[in-house]
């Protein structure tokens, strides 16, 4: 990561109150980067209003549904794109609002950004997830595209969209494709985000954590690991071999959840307990089994490699909630 | 083909008043099914008011972005699901419009059938179009999805939801991606459609035609070969190892755009003339180069296989037009 190169950059970062949005404001402002942070602070998502406290940047509150964008998105010379529906369980029950934030709004941003700063780079949050059930680990990007349900498809077109910016328009774009993320700022409310956030609020609240299944494998990436991979997709995306890409993003080396559950409790000092229930049937559809990333295109493309161990994250993760736990619960 | 499995069948086709909807509803209504089409009569589209002359089933005028479903839907046994915006300039002209009716609108659609119809089968026409230019030839299902334009990005989202319909929800659903389909009741008035369309318009003037390239191959799938292919997949819909499945739809055997051009003025008594010109560059993004189906999956699963030779099927579709030519302009 070249740091020198973020001073007084004009920044927007979609989603900016979220979780990985959140942390990479943190960053950019203190490379000294110019930021506008936008976040629909959907209920159910990932934002959380303390998520930007003391970052020193500039937070719009809007929906890129219908807010007006034109004026925010003047000048910008990167954005970070991370606005999403990202619940799973909420796709299917209200695929219309899925659609409509995941991938209407998205080239509802493209069309935008094509006025209002046509020589943006542009570093797209994408997901894993419409790999569906891997036909075989580690993932790379040649993977089939099989997702398991409606968010997996509009997160897939909203990635879509994005490419032809570069296909068809030569925008530097770059997407990555995220597996479970995890670290401070993450939604420990429940189990929305990702299984992991629970697990923590249940350990800080010393009450036993529900592990659902055990065997599957998954590569979780802390999230300061992937804030540089953003910033650094971000530097080399008018590159031959980055532009127009997309790359998939793993982190620590895959543990089943079991194996998880045991080192976040030792993380937590040896303090805690879960529980094993089956994989619940009415989320079984949706369940993709054991996923770990093959990263070696984005590694071999940029230098990026992750830097936080496992038991390391863990720590960290669990010593940030546990002096604000109310904040986040 | 099973012809009794049809008698009284009530049917919906959406898009009913185009091109391939309008063919499948002739002969569903000839097979003693009760259909009804729907259809936005889009002024840019396939639909031609006259293509259901004569054909003794019900057309509604409407579009699946706005209105009342429910009641048409209702009872519904079969859908053959083909309205859709299927023009690639104007997906990349109006991408928020295009993903609104290919993949917004059939969220919509999805949802009223889940009341209206949870047993009814679905056959969904899909495109080869969202392969982009091919990897390899002939192109089978599990070649790598890339789509060359947002009409294609819509397009494959609105499959994937109904593909989620067979494998969350267990409806039968096929989805047939389809080559480049021509015949009676194409679009001819211009190339909005399929490039074939304007040539048999310029021949049939005594118009020299424009081949844009020439060496690039084709498969083209006569439309009563299509018709039947939608029959038969609504009929093993059910059946393991169709239901849930995409399958690509092929046609005659590959031919270069310039033979092509050769054997429709032979199909034309010879008479006719072309001239050839550069692919033009604001549609380069979108040239796919060649293409041609491998489907032999289709065919293994269903026994449908092509019946109308290239030949027979440019002479039957000329002969078509020369009667009927000011209806088409």
């Amino acid at each position: 990561m070249n740091a020198a190169w973020w001073k007084n950059r004009r920044v927007v970062v979609t989603g900016g109150a979220g979780f990985l949005g959140a942390n990479l404001c943190h960053a950019l402002a203190g490379l000294g980067a110019r930021v506008t942070a936008i976040d629909a602070m959907f209920e159910e998502g990932g934002a959380n209003p303390r998520n930007l406290d003391g970052a020193g940047v500039m937070l719009v509150r809007g929906d890129l549904r219908d807010m007006e964008l034109h004026s925010l998105c003047k000048g910008t010379e990167v954005l970070f794109n991370l606005a999403a529906q990202t619940s799973h369980m909420g796709g299917q029950k209200d695929p219309v609002a899925d659609i409509n934030i995941n991938a209407v709004s998205q080239v509802r941003l493209i069309q935008v950004m094509r006025e209002a700063a046509p020589a943006a780079r542009v570093v797209h949050a994408s997901t894993r997830q419409f790999y569906g059930r891997p036909l075989y680990l580690p993932v790379n990007e040649m993977h089939p595209v099989n997702p398991p349900d409606a968010n997996g498809v509009s997160k897939w077109a909203g990635e879509q969209y994005w490419l032809l910016e570069s296909r068809v328009l030569h925008r530097p774009v770059v997407s990555l494709r995220l597996t479970n993320c995890y670290g401070p700022r993450l939604r420990i409310r429940d189990a929305k985000q990702t299984f992991l956030g629970i697990w923590v609020r249940r350990l800080l609240e010393n009450e036993p954590f529900e592990v659902w299944g055990g065997a599957q494998l998954r590569d979780l990436a802390y999230v300061d690991d992937v804030t540089e991979a953003f910033l650094i997709a971000a530097e080399c995306a008018d590159q031959e071999g980055v532009n127009g890409q997309v790359f998939n993003l793993g982190g620590a080396p895959p543990v089943s959840l079991l194996e998880l559950a045991e080192r976040v409790i030792a993380a937590n000092g040896g303090q805690g307990s879960f529980g094993t229930k089956e994989f619940p049937a009415d989320r079984a559809p949706i369940d993709i089994g054991s996923y770990h990333a093959d990263d070696h295109a984005f590694r071999k493309a940029t230098g990026w490699a992750p830097r936080i161990s496992l038991d390391e994250g863990l720590r960290l993760t669990l010593d940030w909630y546990r002096e604000r736990l109310p904040d986040y619960l």
